[in-house]
């Protein structure tokens, strides 16, 4: 464990660190207000630093870049193999590209399975959504708001989130996480839900949670910033926009948001299935800069689950993940590679009946 | 979210936080040494202090102390409702006793369900164990490694706790909880699994799990802790002790541990039935000074599941609960209060096919 040393207020810890002359003589500041008398304390803990290790090696061949890519299975009620286990399926395949950037390919090699027996009303291994954080590969599952870090063949429970402002006795429906400033984010589909009269139950989905790599986890309230995302393309209340592709570009300094739906209309489950979206929406750190691009056409019954900016291209090429389910059982998945200016550059289906709602870039393991 | 600021290195922060003239005359010193180079960061970080606040008010009648009382039940497979709830009985109750600390007498008035449909292998809600930490009532499912806080009639899901190192798939089956420097200690059954042919297995239920307030969980090898501990009343390997009831005494700077199980021989599930213990064991910090008690006589069927130090009592009386549980389907409690010197005040059953696994000091709600 770090070492810690917890002290009343600021001056209690200068007058037990320092030396009576450093004290009077000191212009000391540590960046931020210690409220004195207030109920703070100053804590100082030895801790280890981010681990920045990339999970993937990229091999260059003929001028293309190859990289190990990983993708991961929410077959919603599908995903049970019996009463007491569920499934999710994990995908290893390679995405190859032109050091120009202009040529894409993408070939799936092998699967497996991760199977648990953790659920939340006979519903689980429901994995949404896969990242990178200090070193890891992390899931988690949308039922039962567990944070897990992917080790091999097995899934490490890590943690558990509860909905809202994180006093809420529901689990966190997570579809979306990004790292920032060495944070993990854990978002959820970012809108209200709506009684049958029309009014609003629930603004929970609103919040997200921030995650340092020691597992605090932080909740915050996005409504104000899930408004103004859906305000930059003319929807308001009761129209609506769902995210389970949200990702945050230290290089641009902005926030990336592929919607899955948008949608004039009132929430019905029934239309809901063909409102999927073609928006990519950048938005600045404070949510006032916000601009939008179209990516292909529309096309109703698809949205994006999940995306991650290629390596080496700055953040301007965006591999994502476009998931199809409708009430005739079908459930299927698109890559689809694009510039952040709106041009795309390849179109596939992936074989097999997936809902495939995470990727990252990662070497094969297991 | 607390501010927080993270440098490289001793001199890195000082050189930031302080002018020159100060670095030069410093002998500033934090109390830890922070190795020069390596990979440590020092953070500093304003946070809120550790909640003391008690759960439960203590009203004086008659030169008697009557302190409200609550206890959670684990009912084992009989914890399910139907196929998607489970759910775990919360009793609430006075313990009555005089100041002189002759009298004792208890008083249960009413029950409540706590209902939840997260299940593993569909077990759930097999509450263990229940303690105050930092202003929280805590309890935590040994079946899914959930630690829950309860608030009023909802269990908010706060952590899930991995086994043996914390890399471990399995969940953390938690039977005790303590608080020891501000800190949550969680902890298992504490012994050996045994493979059919006798050898070792697993020694992961020996780690245990130190929590911080703001629920960094790091996990701890107890190994040598528990083998003192069993040591120091002539057990040793294949024979067993199991644990359920631990508590760390501030005020007498020792730990506290009633077994629930004493065996001299290999474990076998059915002869474990009716290895009850009648030992206390007290352990200085190091666990180098171990002295052990008999608390009443030994009862083969019924064992220690929880206990807490009665308030007022400067942590010289102790409330337990001894359970039973037997092939033939009988479930039951049996309240025992007592002085760490042995002297047994109290005993008596509680009404109900009811195995009540946790205890703590709480007003009533909800």
């Amino acid at each position: 464990m770090a070492t810690v040393v917890l002290l009343q207020a600021f001056f209690a810890f200068i007058s037990v660190s320092a030396n009576p002359a450093i004290l009077r003589s000191s212009s000391f500041n540590f960046g931020f207000n210690v409220p004195v008398g207030s109920q703070t304390k100053v804590e100082v803990k030895n801790v280890r630093p981010y681990n920045t290790s990339k999970l993937y090696t990229i091999t260059t061949r003929d001028n293309h870049l190859i990289v190990p890519v990983v993708a991961i299975t929410d077959q919603d009620a599908d995903s049970v193999v019996n009463g007491s286990v569920w499934y999710s399926t994990y995908l290893q395949g390679y995405v190859q590209y032109s050091q120009q950037l202009s040529q894409y390919s993408m070939q799936w090699q092998q699967s497996k399975n991760f199977t648990g027996s953790l659920a939340f009303a006979n519903r689980g291994m429901e994995l949404s959504e896969l990242h990178s954080f200090d070193g890891n590969l992390i899931t988690v599952d949308d039922k039962t708001g567990v944070v897990y870090k992917i080790r091999g063949n097995d899934l490490i429970p890590w943690l558990i989130e509860s909905d809202g402002d994180g006093e809420s006795p529901n689990f966190f429906k997570a579809e979306w996480m990004t790292v920032k400033d060495e944070n993990l984010y854990i978002g959820g589909q970012g809108y209200e839900y709506v009684s049958p009269n029309g009014s609003v139950q629930s603004t929970d989905t609103m919040w997200i949670k921030i995650v340092t790599r020691f597992g605090e986890t932080t909740s915050v309230n996005w409504y104000n910033n899930y408004l103004k995302v859906r305000e930059s393309i003319g929807i308001r209340f009761p129209g609506y926009v769902t995210h389970e592709a949200v990702q945050w570009s230290d290089i641009h300094q902005r926030w990336f948001f592929l919607p899955r739906r948008v949608s004039t209309e009132p929430y019905n489950s029934e239309a809901n299935e063909f409102k999927g979206s073609n928006y990519l929406i950048i938005a600045d750190e404070t949510f006032d800069d916000i601009q939008s691009v179209r990516i292909g056409d529309v096309e109703p019954s698809r949205g994006f689950s999940t995306f991650q900016f290629l390596p080496e291209t700055d953040d301007n090429v965006i591999i994502a993940l476009k998931t199809e389910e409708l009430l005739n059982g079908t459930l299927a998945t698109y890559t689809c590679i694009f510039a952040i200016d709106g041009t795309v550059f390849f179109y596939q289906q992936i074989a097999g009946h997936l809902k495939l709602e995470g990727l990252e870039f990662a070497n094969f393991m297991g």
